[in-house]
């Protein structure tokens, strides 16, 4: 896919395995460059579609702006334009997300991901207005980032799919676990030809399989990290009509997924998933630390060694 | 108030009113700065005894850093010392706001104020670190702002209590609405001499004589912005123990408070005060245009009219 | 299925759809016990497998004690055991539970389901005593309702599966909308021979032939009142392989579940969903008056029509 | 205050002291009433102006309704008239209320409390009905119980006042926490003759003398069980204009509150709170066991111990 497919006259949908790309840091967290283009070519070796930097699962939270430019240049230059490259723009609200926009269109990106306002209490009518604003500010196409855990509200079909009607938004990456609005979105895109490049994007690890059976275009796993080419293969397997080898692979991926857990109760979930995708990493060799962000608490050495486990009964170590 | 007696070795808590003040934009969402000068006037004459800038009340979520710098250098360089200016450094986690607080130090500020981590799923333990990373990389008074409409988490009082033995913070403005534990941490901070200076602020417009009752140092009204008169003759009557005029005063300014239902339910709550402040603030005639910024949705003629109703008949028009 | 293959010692999980039976009422708020029956013998010859009395679909919070009463009478004597009735207890804890226990026991019912404690703050381990609590005063299969937007926490796959193991729960309905946790407690189980009988539903209207792709036993859906068939052929269709077929028939069931929002905004979503379910069962003739109970707003004659207009277009009128 | 007071042509409003009832149990889960005609004895010693039984507090969302009548019939029998009794009718809709407010009705209470409805979905045009539902079928005084932890919806103040001027609402009780909008009602009540009579009941332990600063005119506290002569001298103190006597005694409440948190957080607040209540009136000689309702977890001899100490240290044992 070519930055021209993704432009609002393209005529395919994005689609596939998109990885929301962690950012590897050094001990005193700064971006670690190194490890990040070998993550990139670990994940472009297992065969993804796409990539999602400056996500959740990227600890777009913990990252100051300087660190952000860094990953997108860093990512967009070595992928030179081999698969999309996505990059989240994520902050409050629009004149906020204006400015990071700028710097993703400067590094080259193919397209914007940006989630509703948040801090603020916000209105369906200021969602709305927040992503037209958006929308008119950038050339790239817009993706919606449906993430209530994060942002407290959640994105409803029908503005959905006016939006893409409208041209404002070309897809959304659905994050909200909520299985049966996402099928309401499928099935009313289904019926209307101007919004059939409408990308709608699973951010569930779990229930990939299912997803694509109900009509969603692809997945953007943050365990994908870890394991690229589990999920390859399950798309794989899922868009040559084998489901029962896609339900199989999403099953064993779901025991993997497990490794999220390593950390709670002494830390949140969101510092135990991330450090546990980090161990991962770092345990299989793409990555020289598995250092995240502040505040978010480090895992110990004995949380590390369970992540380790995973692993190996996974086969990736 | 000078900014050495908001040192660490400061010996006087910050008190009085601290109003949040609000961020006069031009019809084009750039500050205009000619009005926000008369504002931090209009405050100075009120009778305010410090500024807040960039809080929720300023629309810090919907401005951009170049905003944010803007109002900080005008507001500073306007005030010149003349009464002690908090900066809110709003943003996600502690490697961001921490971005906004050298700008803010240069900027000449003399206190800080940050809100627990958000969008991320965060935890007590992490809090905990957000807060004292903060502390350790900035060298002026830092204020906990708690406010669980925003961040989604309420800041224990143990927690305060022990972060301000710990010399971590100087204060707090609860924005929480809870007033039992708000009292709780009135009561634990007056059995420690440790902690005397600690300030507690509420960040109520309508239970302020009723807080500094409690033992409260100040109030943080947004309200303040539009009636910096009445909230310093509760202040000065609450301190001269004369009650029943302090209540009188927050009895009337209760009823000018309900101005921040003019947008609802075509808008939400943060939409409709922060756009009812400023509808108020233009009516007075003190900032030339009642815009707020995108995607807040602006109050109609006659909302604004409305307002203007609500500033007659408690005298202010 | 008998009493005896629903004991402790069963070899077959519960499975198939079973819906929860609307509650015909009279204009004066009665149980109409002919519409019931009739609706029974609408779902017999639909083709459901087994049906749930007094579930959230049926009412439950609305209705005395004295018209649980009837229902279960009513229902039991007319089914007359062609097909297992499950009886909600539905109450905030253990021994109000028991109370209903007792009485739906006493009517033959063949299984019980009860939610975690509502009202109550409650917590895990209240949540797992409260179910050994309920099970060790019954004779009968008892079944986890596991409703968070109802009583406002979520049940443990960690939990569930314990209390399957020691004998506690001999099923789950999930109305969690938690697709990802429902297929961890779908892949704990197939690990354990001990609980192989323990059955998992979902409550989903709108994704069930992807919930018994990943191995779920049966569905629960409140939709099933109006098309029995629909939800028979498609869960025929799943079971005989012939998964493109279960969707089809799916992607029709969430069209006509449109129909759950003809009262929005003017009334909250349980009155127009259970509102939307009587009207549709009145336009069939299968019951006699489209009444809800008290306080729940009752449908107008312009949102009955509009229901009516979505039982066209599927066909049902 | 006589029944006739409390009638709809009632000149006065409820004031003073009103504690919710703890509901003595015996070991195997039975209303101990002779604990409870002792600690009705104690609450009337102690100087409170009236009983509400069947509250939060009493338990209620635990007890079985052959329990909740035995409360009814042993208080009202016992107080016989001295004080007014009001009877929590609590349960989720106005049905099921109606049939609680029948059997206190019976048993002689003078007024019923009743939350918004729970476990259901709600909408505000469905808590209107509920409430003037539940007026219509009973002869006695309704006041509301605002409660949104426990039913997660908050009654608003214009449909207070709007309930209350059509006769439906004799007062609230607030235990929302939100102190500006009791104050908006009370205010409200202010300006119209037509609802003075309307009471407006706290229901914090923690901020009562500023409530009755604000206006209202009673308190319903859960640790006045504990120390009902506090709660007494706390309102004649501020019946009397010595407002710093009723902070010194609100203070002194306050510290021994904290013994609601001797059980977290191995259980939730609700069993750690009504545990230390009951603990702290067994170690008084009150009530002869500190048993609470499955399926809460009982408090530990340590934590009944450290009960004791906060008893000591407020000189209450």
């Amino acid at each position: 896919m070519t930055i021209h497919e993704l432009s609002p006259q393209r005529s395919a949908a994005l689609t596939g395995v998109i990885p929301p790309v962690s950012t590897p840091l050094t001990p005193d967290y700064e971006v670690d460059t190194a490890s990040l283009t070998r993550l990139v070519d670990h994940l472009l070796a297992g065969g993804v579609d796409g990539l999602f930097v400056l996500g959740s699962t990227s600890e777009v939270a913990f990252l100051p702006d300087s660190h952000r430019k860094i990953v997108l240049d860093t990512v967009t230059h070595h992928v030179a334009g081999q698969v999309p490259v996505l990059a989240g723009v994520i902050d409050m609200t629009a004149l906020r997300v204006l400015d990071h926009a700028r710097v993703a269109v400067e590094a080259g990106v193919d397209g914007l991901v940006a989630t509703a306002p948040f801090y603020t209490r916000t209105h369906p009518a200021e969602i709305e207005l927040h992503f037209r604003t958006i929308a008119a500010q950038t050339g790239l196409p817009l993706y919606a980032y449906d993430l209530p855990v994060s942002v407290h509200s959640k994105l409803g079909g029908d503005l959905l799919l006016e939006l893409a009607s409208d041209g404002v938004l070309a897809g959304v990456k659905d994050s909200s676990g909520d299985e049966g609005a996402l099928r309401g979105v499928i099935l009313g895109r289904r019926d209307r030809r101007d919004i059939a490049s409408f990308s709608v994007l699973t951010g569930s690890e779990l229930t990939v399989e299912t997803a694509l059976w109900m009509g969603a275009d692809g997945v953007v796993p943050g365990l994908g990290n870890v394991d690229p080419h589990g999920y390859a293969r399950l798309f794989r397997a899922a868009s040559n009509g084998d489901w029962e080898a896609a339900r199989a692979e999403q099953e064993r991926l779901l025991q993997l997924f497990e490794l999220v857990n390593v950390g709670r109760p002494r830390m949140g979930l969101g510092s135990s998933a991330l450090g546990a995708f980090k161990a991962a990493l770092y345990l299989r060799g793409i990555i020289d630390h598995p250092t995240t962000a502040v505040p978010q608490i480090p895992l110990n050495d004995d949380e590390i060694a369970r992540v380790g486990k995973y692993l190996s009964a996974s086969g990736l170590l």
